[in-house]
């Protein structure tokens, strides 16, 4: 039995039992199951569906069994959401009913010192050949094939009365996220929803006593629907094991790593967080960058960068080009990009012609500034910013742009975003867009960007970080050969997409 | 005529003259003339309004002048808007009707090479002893008196007709934005208008010929609206007069510093951009840490920042608790202080032992973990957060507190953040917060925490930057002396708004 089959029980599996179904709204065991039977009856969830719990006779409309062993059918998956002192029993049954995966939801184990409790559900599951998600988990979510295991229901009740969203289902997209902290890997499901970035899958390990990093990264590496994987760990087994499976991947799909606890007190909570300790940071460094795991300093870089990587190409070289109409966002673009090892270089000789050109001909601004970066000023259009783009686009010695497009400037309507996109597809060189403000014109300009598949950030350092990551992982690819291979693998996935 | 006097023309004149006013709704001319139309028929702007323009007879319903000189009252303040060619002709008559102060908003100056032209208009101006804001600026906004000088219309109209907003202008706050770059002033106001932060006064300088940053600095200390100066420069005179003024201010006001150029690639864009050495990059750090100014090092962190200061006091020492619904973003939140020189050390005894009591009673769950941070974990409640958070606010060795209230936990409810809020209303001791997420409920906790003063930022890390600023000022305070001074005045600030 493979480990790709194996893994993919997770999220695909032909019959599931939730072990801890209740009728009680305000239990994990209700939301989970629920989840699975409104997937189901959309049609979405396609595997058998069992709830599990001697008290109940039905459960929204399904028959409720007493037990695993009751289950007439065969049992692929069960998720566990019991008090932790009955998932020892739960876990024999599954043995018995020949149960090939299962999760255990439930908390209670070695999170809060309960070592030998956890080390009783690990042999009998071991014995059994079970493998297991877990425990003190979220499980998986996978919007494909409507496998939902999170507790958390995607609205709340204020004490108004007023319903609210609250923990959204991102959609389906090219972003796998593996963490090993539940409430963040919520967070950033919510996150990424309001963000309009989808997912490819979820996993959420807990303690995992079992099915831990290496095999869940080997699954993603052969899933088509991943195309980048945000990885967030507290502690990790940096053995043979992963480093082998990161290498592997890291050549074919960019890994990004949020590894906290790299301070005294960060270390002391992580330990205190989950039972494990953190090791020392640098260890984790020299790790990451040998087997091409870019690594983010924090919660804000860990999507921004996500997002780069699910809409760009890497870059070529370090070799950057910066538009702007505003003088400002434009320094500061190019200090985060210098502060993050960019080069951010006058244009070549033949570039700048090419710009006086355009400025004798009236086609950009006879003031505007073409050192690098190129400042259109606020007398911009839409006109002059694709011109311009294009110049760079086709000049061999830059390797990515940055786009800040303040649309502030009276002259400048929403089409600079679709000339700019349209040039992109034509080009295998990374771009990223900026626009800053919190109001209408700019979100909508970001979304556009966005829409079009080029990252669009709030702040000039945000877009500077995020090409700074893309051409890291760039150099990463050239350095292992692996470059071409990588681009014409991401050209099949995002055209098909 | 004191400093105060002068510099309030620009911000609150008895009469405005808009020279080079226009009907025609896409010059420059038109936005700002009809700005102060529209708030003077709002009873906003009470001063008397004249444009002038020899080809038009009325614009907006107001008759309009061909020349400042026939204009028959007193003009007070003339905002010149007319090709720089024209600029010294438009000076000389403002000296000859005795204007008082002007803006030169046109361009085409120093900043693109033609010193001689700004030499020219700066000698009739000294001569007549009128004060200038300008030239290439974008002049002044003071959401009180009604005075706005932006050549940037509210609302844009789309290549499809739809209309949008584009340049929204905050309302009437605490923050004063003091900006060289025009383009990044206009973004910092769509920035702070979609964050619901409002401002006392926002001034853009440009070329700066004349009124540089010491007078308007001066003017802002006796502001009664100010509380926390927002200063963006790429390059400042840093000479005796911005020393003396800046120690004055920051003792009872803080000044938040955005300095760009710190890169070779940053500060040849700042060089082009306004035609100034941006200096060595330590000086400024030496400058600014010596008088107590507080230097950001990213947009983002410019307006975190500015929100602490607005809504909180600073602190009195280093240590920081931090109380979480979620493990994960705790070490965040940890890890980020710590970096920044805060300390994230294991509570006292005392507090250790009375939240040991609360988990005994079952007031908070009894696997909690309390040593700093306090992770409250996702079985929390809003009746936790609130007992929790009043032994925080009365351990005497904790000097700010950072809540991370992740709202996906299921049983908490909107409440805590009123909780919490009342609690801080009776301390002296700065609060911070944060939740995760980009839709409806994060949104709403976050503003939810706005609007009682606690400012909430969408990442762990946000919060700690903006609670060491907090510190590393408060610090600052305390070496001056000045610590209790500045309480006071912070509060009669914020209890009378």
């Amino acid at each position: 039995m493979s480990t790709l089959r194996q893994m993919d029980r997770f999220f695909n599996p032909r019959s599931v039992a939730v072990v801890g179904a209740s009728r009680k709204i305000m239990k994990a065991g209700h939301t989970i199951f629920s989840n699975f039977a409104e997937n189901k009856r959309r049609g979405l969830f396609k595997g058998e569906l069992y709830p599990v719990n001697p008290h109940e006779q039905i459960i929204l409309g399904f028959k409720c069994y007493p037990s695993l062993l009751k289950i007439v059918g065969e049992v692929e998956l069960a998720v566990i959401v019991v008090p932790a002192e009955v998932v020892p029993k739960i876990m024999e049954e599954a043995a018995a009913k020949q149960v090939k995966a299962a999760v255990i939801i439930s908390g209670g184990f070695g999170e809060i010192g309960r070592h030998d409790l956890e080390e009783k559900v690990k042999t009998i599951s071991k014995k059994a050949g079970i493998r297991v998600l877990g425990p003190n988990c979220l499980g998986v979510l996978d919007p494909r094939t409507g496998v939902d295991m999170l507790f958390l229901p995607e609205t709340k009740v204020l004490t108004t009365g007023d319903e609210m969203i609250t923990t959204p289902r991102p959609m389906s997209g090219p972003v796998a996220i593996v963490t090993q902290s539940g409430a963040f890997g919520v967070s950033a499901l919510d996150y990424l929803a309001g963000k309009q970035l989808g997912i490819s899958k979820f996993v959420s390990f807990g303690n995992k006593y079992d099915v831990a990093e290496p095999e869940m990264l080997q699954y993603l590496l052969h899933d088509e629907e991943t195309g980048v994987i945000l990885l967030y760990v507290e502690s990790i087994e940096l053995g043979k094991a992963f480093m082998e499976i990161a290498k592997e991947i890291t050549i074919k799909k960019p890994i990004v790593a949020m590894k906290l606890g790299r301070t005294e007190a960060g270390a002391r909570a992580a330990m205190s967080h989950t039972g494990s300790i953190a090791g020392s940071d640098m260890i984790y460094d020299g790790v990451f960058s040998q087997v091409g795991i870019i690594r983010v300093r924090n919660m804000k870089e860990f999507f921004d960068v996500g997002k780069a990587f699910a809409f760009q190409l890497p870059a070529s070289g370090r070799n950057i080009a910066i538009i702007t109409d505003a003088g400002g966002p434009g320094i500061m673009a190019a200090d985060e990009c210098e502060s993050n090892g960019l080069i951010v270089k006058k244009f070549s000789r033949e570039t700048m012609r090419k710009f006086e050109e355009l400025k004798r001909v009236g086609k950009i601004p006879s003031f505007a500034t073409n050192l690098n970066p190129l400042d259109l000023t606020g007398s911009v259009n839409s006109a002059m910013y694709e011109t311009s783009a294009a110049i760079l686009f086709e000049d061999p010695e830059i390797h990515g742009i940055i786009v800040l497009g303040l649309h502030h400037t009276p002259g400048l309507l929403e089409d600079f975003v679709d000339r700019i996109a349209k040039l992109s597809q034509n080009h295998a060189k990374p771009i990223v867009a900026c626009d800053i403000g919190e109001t209408e014109m700019a979100m909508f300009i970001r979304s556009r960007f966005d829409k079009f598949g080029i990252p669009a950030y709030s702040s000039p350092e945000d877009a500077a970080r995020a090409m700074a990551a893309l051409v890291k992982y760039g150099l990463y690819l050239q350095k292992n050969g692996s470059f071409v291979q990588y681009m014409k693998s991401f050209w099949d996935r995002t055209r098909s997409s």
